[in-house]
């Protein structure tokens, strides 16, 4: 008898009958002889709510006080389920962090796991209970609450599943697995049917929103095999795990794209070593965290440094660049807001010669301009033009056989 | 420089303007050179919107699961108000009941405290911090979230207050004192200065809701003075305390009303020994308070019991003891929900004979009809059809001259 560990997302468990629809999947699942972790995250819109009301009282609100706010999010969606099953006849005990001794770093926000304890999750597992662990936050050395960040839920689970020795990790969210491109651009997407870690990282870093980085990660280092699948319905979603795949085939696995890219370039700029690394560190310090690096060929012993962030940094990010413009003798400082990234990714580029030619030039033929490139073992990425998103990804998408 | 516990009710922090608010109060008595600890309760209505989505997932929800649920309004509070204090400059940390260390027994939903740990608290106030605490909640041996009933936070306030050795424990209400009668029936009420423990306790448990009873018990164990006064204006309160009192000489300190009151009558009832054990016994069973209970002279072997409860236990009282007719050979069970008990309350009756006749004889020569009596050192009760209440409240407020 196996423990399996689930997490719901916020949508899964929004309102009433929803929270029911979940206990008794729960207990299906039970009923076949298998011991239940769950893991669930705040109501839908709860968190946004909590974040208004914090608003509302404080312009900065400390992190650590938004920590202890939001930690409620998760431990009313907790007590509800547990209510629900034990509703329906089943036995089911609802645990925060705390009470799990779920241990995280001081990093209040974006904390991460650094030890859980199993102790009370196996009492209670042993006398057959279905144990309810409130998911995205955890308590650091003086037990003050923290958070894991979005979509640290998943995070919660896969540690959970790696503490517990778990069978398997399923993660129930609102789309039904992972997809070879978003369906919403490509109609006909395939669902993988099984990723490697190492692809799914991948994805998941270039823009795919299905599983929260961290959690594969997770589920890479202590070898969890993690299910991605609907709440919705009763699909096999996708398989993440290691070793050997039944699609190993395959050269690119799939399309990742970003739209919320900013391109921010300074023009001009005195071309003497270490000019660079000035402008970088000084971003670094801001927190922003640059993603594609381009520096033009110099001319006259000038050239220009584009750069690319997350469109939420981008103004924090031209505010530091321009600030720095006359010690680097700069001309100026560009910020354009509609770039988008368009990545391929698959293990199968490591054996597999041509696959960015492929990809660059399918690209040019439908007159889509790159106007940068990164490349990893097992992705490579280009920017583009925001408009031009959906046509590059439907493109690649046929060119790489996906949807095959 | 001694320790103030404050407490604030859940208007007082319902919207942001009034957490603001409170916040600046706190600053304000800190400045003064105090030590500050604060208990806050849920925003008010928050309790009422958890358990429509505890009833929404479940027909009879768990106490234990109830209690994590309705834990995170007062973690919702304590956040807010910390972040506004610390927006407006000042240091505030939040904790809950679990981190402070607020240790209960096992009775969900109305546990009662049996230790506090003042550890984190000394530590965080000795840092100059503002030390905001969730009331209402406590934790049990196996760490587990339990909660104090309503009213609760009244009582983690006192409690704190005894194990800080504070020199005060200030309750912020929606009202700004304790008063000889309620206001709305009785327009010329008086705010008392001071009231002894036992006079308040007497006046919490006949009906008059300004504090929870087990926080003035609490108060007279451990000798914490208790100021009773509005979050909305400056006005001074009223002291509960022990020792002499300025306001001593008065024979009669308020008059409480309590128009929740049912009454039921076993009409002949087989009079031998040991009926109205069995009767009180079964009733208990059921968890049913009863508070007064009269039975009539036997005629023929046979006797009328009748008891009051409150309106709400009223039904299942009647269930109960409709259902031990037949054992009890008795001919019928009688319900009347349209009752209420009036009574005087002042340590002065204790030596001053005669208080009781004054009280029957003033409600008489307004043709009362008093069903019950029941009186105690310091205080007499009396129930009344429900519709006399306001004359009876005040009609007995001009008697004693509380008016004066």
């Amino acid at each position: 008898m196996g423990i399996i560990v689930q997490k719901y997302g916020g949508t899964s468990v929004a309102d009433a009958q929803r929270v029911r629809n979940v206990a008794e999947r729960i207990l299906y699942t039970q009923s076949k002889g298998h011991q239940m972790v769950i893991v669930v995250s705040a109501p839908a819109g709860k968190t946004d709510e909590l974040l208004a009301l914090a608003r509302g009282v404080a312009k900065k609100p400390s992190s650590r006080e938004i920590d202890m706010l939001l930690a409620t999010g998760e431990q009313i969606s907790i007590a509800l389920l547990a209510m629900a099953i034990n509703d329906l006849g089943g036995k089911a005990i609802s645990l925060t962090a705390a009470q799990v001794g779920i241990k995280t770093d001081d990093i209040h926000q974006k904390a991460k796991i650094t030890e859980i304890s199993s102790r009370r999750i196996e009492e209670e597992l042993s006398k057959g209970q279905v144990v309810i662990v409130a998911g995205f936050q955890g308590i650091n050395s003086q037990n003050d609450i923290t958070t894991l960040g979005r979509g640290g839920s998943d995070t919660t689970a896969v540690a959970l599943a790696a503490s517990l020795k778990a069978d398997l990790c399923e993660i129930y969210t609102d789309v039904d697995g992972v997809y070879t491109a978003d369906p919403r651009l490509v109609p006909n997407a395939k669902k993988l049917k099984e990723i490697s870690y190492d692809e799914m990282l991948e994805m998941a870093s270039l823009g795919t929103k299905v599983l929260h980085l961290r959690s594969v990660e997770l589920g890479k280092k202590y070898n969890v095999p993690i299910h991605v699948r609907s709440s919705f319905n009763e699909n096999p979603g996708t398989i993440v795990k290691g070793g050997a795949l039944m699609e190993q085939g395959r050269v690119v696995v799939g399309v990742a794209h970003d739209n919320k890219i900013s391109k921010l370039t300074i023009s001009k700029v005195d071309d003497k070593p270490g000019v660079a690394a000035k402008i970088f560190a000084r971003l670094a310090q801001s927190d922003i965290n640059v993603d594609m690096i381009v520096q033009s060929a110099s001319k006259e012993g000038l050239a220009d440094i584009s750069f690319t962030v997350n469109k939420e940094d981008a103004l924090k990010a031209e505010e530091v660049a321009t600030s720095m413009i006359e010690e680097l003798v700069a001309q100026s400082v560009e910020r354009d807001d509609n770039k988008a990234k368009i990545s391929i990714v698959g293990t199968g580029m490591l054996t597999n010669p041509g696959v960015a030619a492929k990809m660059f030039s399918a690209l040019a033929n439908k007159k889509i301009n790159i106007e940068m490139i990164s490349t990893s073992d097992i992705s490579i990425s280009t920017v583009i033009p925001a408009s031009d998103v959906e046509i590059a990804v439907q493109t690649l998408h046929s060119v790489f056989e996906l949807d095959k």
